[in-house]
């Protein structure tokens, strides 16, 4: 794998400046986002939102798909996700973590955790989703 | 049906200030979740992002969420939510209605569609959830 | 659209003979499948499985593929598939309605109603599914 | 944890004659479901039918449910369930382990791979659901 989180990092700065999660990790077959909570994205109670946790296991899921590809494709789509919520998300630091399940010409599918903080081990959501390829 | 999209909207203002989406309309088997498109939402090209689009969707079965009830109920959780993207999004204006597929003691079962503008025709997303009532 | 339910079945007949489903209608953006229950799909109690259903929701989107293509086409595969149970499933027979969501190229997508006898109205399971196409 | 696939299969055999899958394994957090294919299964070209991929999925999560609550509790029902096919499947038996994301007094989440013979390494799909516990 020649891929860095910085790489990623760079392109996200550059092209995409309102990202809402950055990329915290890369490894051979797994991808880490993360993000700061901010006010926008807290409910009444403390509760960080389902669509905020949504797009960090969407973005987690794209950075998974440079990695299988092993080069940033920004146009690389969601083609379909679908989400579990598990518990109330509460905290300063949101995480995703998405696994490789397997990657074809035309697509990636991965599983993705979501937590808060240092909780990897009690995930707020849980996710699985599809990327696909634009045509070469 | 008794509850009004103003009697939401009056909820969403005063405990949801920074909602994402302002309810449309409601009826006694679907409600419409809208918002107008700011560049927070965009990405390079003009597209909106799949997690608008996710919010849009959830929005939608929250509503609906109420109307199944016939009542408010802030509470009330998305337990999981499934969408898949058809096509690009572009546009000044997102739109989602969720259709009642049942509802029980315990959650609320609805089908999304997601479209922009005037083409309600043409969904950029389609996405089914579910969405659970707190015990009483 | 040239296509008909009967020509669905001949093949079927000839290529899947132990398929669970035949083809009910076909319409220009839907198509319907069905099949009687037997003891083989039914647990304690009288109801009818959750991967029957499945089953059903699953050969209703592949002849909604056949209908958004306008041929026949056998290997077009199931990408993927979510599935919601509403209520419990008794009767005779089983029925599912897909709607065509989009086609395009390399996939179709669409919504699925299953239902029992004649309570279309009362759907026992709600479903979401992509179909991708063999590349040409 | 008390419970053992022995006991599994006992209660399978007795109220369950007709299952498609039998309990392998069962560990803290996770449950092991098999079954040898038959010609049932079987599409043309030597392919494990999609339904059937489903159908081991489900079986492995139920027996999840069993292992989260520590009891064999046949009404636990299936809320929901989503399922990527990744590789086509071919083989002699068919595996599925369904791994505990969180289990609730209302509900178990679990993430699924399913496999061919020894290759669990390449799964055939994955899947990620909900099974539903009965009120108490």
């Amino acid at each position: 794998m020649t891929l860095s989180a910085a790489a990623v990092n760079a392109m996200l700065t550059e092209h995409f400046p309102g990202a809402s999660a950055s990329c915290a990790e890369l490894g051979p077959d797994f991808a880490v986002a993360s993000n700061p909570i901010t006010d926008f994205s807290i409910r009444p109670g403390g509760f960080v939102s389902g669509p905020t946790q949504f797009a960090m296991a969407d973005a987690a899921l794209w950075y998974l798909t440079f990695v299988a590809i092993d080069r940033i494709e920004p146009m690389a789509l969601t083609s379909e996700l679908s989400i579990r919520f598990l518990r109330p998300a509460q905290g300063e630091r949101i995480w995703a973590r998405a696994r490789l399940n397997t990657a074809t010409r035309r697509s990636v599918v991965g599983s993705v955790d979501i937590w808060m903080d240092d909780n990897e081990d009690r995930p707020t959501a849980v996710a699985q989703g599809t990327y696909v390829l634009p045509r070469t």
